[in-house]
């Protein structure tokens, strides 16, 4: 459904902006697996805003509370309830936006959709919505790092607008998060964050590329057909706010390739099956060959801008709309946790399935 | 699960490329839809082998036969099933594959998955498992058409490799199956002919992008949060063989504008809410605007070249593997009626879920 | 999954009984149906303990608050989160339990699979969990009010042990509220009091059967093969805490008769198509006939006394344990507005996904 | 969706009795299970029209063709397909029911879903749909049997309308397979054949209950909440044709103990957890406790009748009807198989759910 994610690890989201608050049920989780607030807290703190001078300023905890399915640390197979009590809220920001449609928002199609919807903070289609989502994937992690040795997810942000973060050889968490872009680059770091500052003191905004690489996923994890490992992880980037774009290992330059440099060849490696290339992208036929999973999402540059816009009214009226409020110029360093989350949540609910029937 | 797709209108294929046969069980389609076999046959013949010079040459027929769920040319409501017997096979073609994994397919992921594999053909990897789904497509077309007055999907050729299909002012059906390579520029398909000859002679293969406009949707259709229709039309695409990525409206270069740039501004066009530009891709936070929906998909040059490629076999040593058999150099031409397929399927479904929220 | 139920109309129930409370989220309400949280509370009070001198006297307020989805009493069309504090928490009850396993609860088999348990009150296996179903429910009802006309779900006590309640012409809400046990006769009341009061003061308890009566339900509900709507009705009421069994109009006593004796003739009533007698149960072939449906659900006797017992302890020695704590001797009155929900739900979910197929 | 069960090993049937055939698709067997057609055809044999003098003599050999996921007599992991053609078609035989509706069949409830059925044979509502249903039951039987050592499931016939079988201490297939009734006692089945004989010269029909003890389902299989095993169990069943009640364990006369002489109490036989008697009938709070699964279905007597009885047409006029035809008087010898598919069916997936969950 809608809110609903996985199969066995199954996560169900719910919350408005400008509500009570946020939360996710997560159901499937396995028993007995160690977990604490903490392990969600910081994630969490990774998405949150304020965290830095590019993102956004609006003062929000964030602070987790675990409603069930833990006990003294320990996960107990049941549902487990995550709630984030919403804070910052100034509805006031929002009263004209009560009837002007905010350009390359959803304010339009929930109206279409629904016949009525939370005006304040953007009510569902809030990226505050991801919270439940961030909460969920440091679960998922935990599980995937206890039964898979060496699984680690990083990703990174690979360009804003034009600037283009080179990857070093050895790709490390400290790394990105030695900068607040969450760039793989130093120096591009530093360019990215002047560009991110420009454009907000313009009011406008950019957006970029966010790339990931997921070690440690064992051959064999992914369905054939309509469940493809890919397909399930381009799903999963294409449900968060603001991307517009998916591609895997060669992607859409690989359509420039011929067929015989575009294959990655086989070798032993002593006991592994390996491959020389990686345009494949850790993944064949829809499943996980034991390489690098490797992919990239473009993020649009944020749809708030504090610039007047023509727009219509709810009422068929052409008028104009300018945003005020506390927004992100960039969503990309934020972004980056959301990315992540949601590869763990793809990876475990592929990784229990294989599970059941393999075992 | 991994060979079902759909919430309402739910597909699951069956069948080996080289058992006796493939085809598909469509469970949720509304009663009372006029439906012919030759509704589908004429989508299948679309995909099939032997439909001209520039692809694979296999002689197979691929006669779809109707087994339940439609009576005197109309749908019951109940369970539809769809078959298509294999007919040319020619198992001896693949002996040497029994050993050696085929580089860049599934070869190996599928023993890893499995600890087994059908090795004829490819079995369940094999293309031939989109039959069902273009079956399945045609019948979700039928449905559309009824209830959706205007709803049509052209998929076309952009690219083969470096060369890029003019998209003219006028896009019509007519125009992109006027030429073998199912683009929408008479002048690129020429080259694009010429192309694929000489790669095929050469025992070598190309890839391209696939793009695609949808018209007709109402606003309203898609899910926020997961069910996002852009997250559902990319898990789609991205389960189809051999794609590498999906991109919606701007996609990857819409990275390179600003948000002021990029923001589709509303305006009033008699009594309908219309945007000036569709940066968008036709979907706002997941749900439908009523544009035009826009989407590209990247297709790899294809895995299987006529070539000396070095490998491993499935016991774990260094070998060599040539193809033989008789292959696709570019499966664009077949692929974009299974692309059209998908978007039936995706978009039925959401339509069948927004009438039952909202009727 | 094992917390959610539903299709299109989906709930997903979470909480341990002595966690920090117990909630529920709908994913896949309508929008803009009217809702207060009266709605859900007048439910949830049917259901609490400390209603009245038969039930439990545990001083549990239950109240629900909600947490999204609804905005100035009207929902939005996203997922509903509800959520109830626990309150009446006493561990010390349920130290012992901590080792040995309540005989006929859910002790050991919760070992079994998970290899951990929430001892306290029982955990997740505590009918605790009801509170999400009960308010979910409250929802459905509403959203089945105002579509279909006339609809209305009338549960109450059939029988307590021996004891039977002789069903009037004319039932009604009324008359199942005006006695704390809930069952439609009022002379049987009296004894029926008697008895739980009876067995109550010995440590012992009762169980019984529930009869449901469900009007207004139009001909075209259900699916055909494995969603019939008895099927669902049926899972939905075995879902139920201390459920033994489930029957539907003749049931089986109906396995008594002919075929020519237990065959509901149908003749026309005006433009309806009726039958005569409702053997049926007001469902054929798992699809609704505009019939009532009619059917019974078995309660066991509360597996909580107050006497000694033979049992196991965690660590596989035979040990004695006697309950004490505060528990129900009859869980019938409190079962009532849990087997009403649990309809609303069922119904609703066929409804919209009718409404799907059938617009 | 409604021809759809299982969450991991999940069938799809399809097929109307009339039209070409019947068949199913079993997706998410596990690879590598030995698996002939003749596994398959055995079972068919036992559910099949014409297979002793008690039944129906229509002539249908029901002969299963395997379309896919086996190769070399073993499962591949791929989606199964099974077809089975029809044959014994005498359409002529429902010239009259096209109008008339025939009393306690689906016909009228078909026509109010859909505006549309197929008469012919009761197309979608008729029991060859359970051929589907016994063929993935042999399959998950296979997988249960070698994933679980001592898994064995014996359903039988308890009652036929007044006449009771008694149960032995020893219940074996083969004394179930002895006489045509499938009952567990020779003398009660004579009477038995006496009374189907007797009421079908007659015309008429009778029902009964099919009781059913499943053996070496381990502790801990079944998920609590709403995907209890005994709901999922009484789903299952009340999914079949015919079925009017499903009990567990004691069932509705539980309801006439109290709560000290229902509760099973817990010892410790050398390592094992057992209890002393089994009201529980193997399931405690919703999970498997190692105990046998005991529980009855009540069947009605079947609907169709060779005497005239009132109706009305689709026209709304009042009519007569008299079916001719070759029905069974009594479903139940048939009915046993079907029974023990559904049960195959329940377990194999919750087996493979807890797999999944606790490796």
């Amino acid at each position: 459904m809608s809110s609903s994610l996985g199969t066995l690890f199954r996560i169900s989201t719910w919350g408005e902006s400008h509500g009570p608050g946020v939360g996710v049920v997560i159901d499937g989780c396995p028993p007995r697996i160690p977990l604490t607030v903490e392990d969600i807290q910081s994630e969490l703190d990774r998405r949150r805003p304020g965290q830095s001078k590019i993102v956004t300023p609006r003062k929000e905890d964030d602070k987790a509370e675990i409603l069930s399915g833990v006990l003294d640390g320990v996960t107990l197979g049941t549902p487990i309830g995550l709630f984030v009590r919403n804070t910052d809220q100034r509805p006031s920001a929002y009263t004209e936006m009560a009837q002007a449609y905010r350009p390359s928002h959803a304010d339009y199609t929930y109206d279409a959709k629904y016949g009525i919807r939370a005006v304040s903070g953007g009510g569902r289609s809030s990226a505050r919505e991801t919270i439940g989502r961030v909460a969920a994937g440091a679960i998922a992690r935990k599980v995937l790092q206890q039964s898979l040795k060496g699984y680690e997810c990083l990703a990174y942000v690979k360009t804003i607008q034009h600037l283009e973060a080179k990857v070093p050889e050895t790709l490390t968490s400290e790394l990105i998060e030695s900068n607040i872009v969450r760039t793989c680059d130093p120096d591009a770091a530093e360019r990215m964050i002047e560009l991110i500052e420009s454009v907000r003191s313009q009011g406008n905004s950019v957006g970029g590329v966010v790339e990931c690489v997921v070690r440690g996923v064992p051959a064999g994890l992914g369905e054939p057909v309509f469940d493809k490992l890919e397909a399930d992880l381009a799903k999963a980037m294409m449900s968060l706010p603001a991307t517009k774009g998916f591609e895997i290992g060669s992607g859409f330059a690989g359509t420039l390739m011929t067929g015989l440099e575009h294959n990655d060849e086989f070798y032993m490696d002593g006991e592994n099956v390996r491959t020389r290339t990686n345009r494949s992208g850790g993944i064949q036929g829809g499943i996980s060959n034991g390489e690098e999973i490797v992919f990239r999402v473009a993020f649009k540059p944020t749809a708030t801008v504090l610039r007047e816009q023509k727009t219509v009214t709810n009422t068929g009226e052409d008028t104009t709309l300018s945003a005020r409020g506390r927004h992100d110029a960039c969503v990309l360093p934020r972004a980056v946790p959301m990315v992540e989350a949601m590869v763990h949540l793809v990876v475990v609910d592929h990784f229990l399935r294989q599970r059941a029937l393999n075992a």
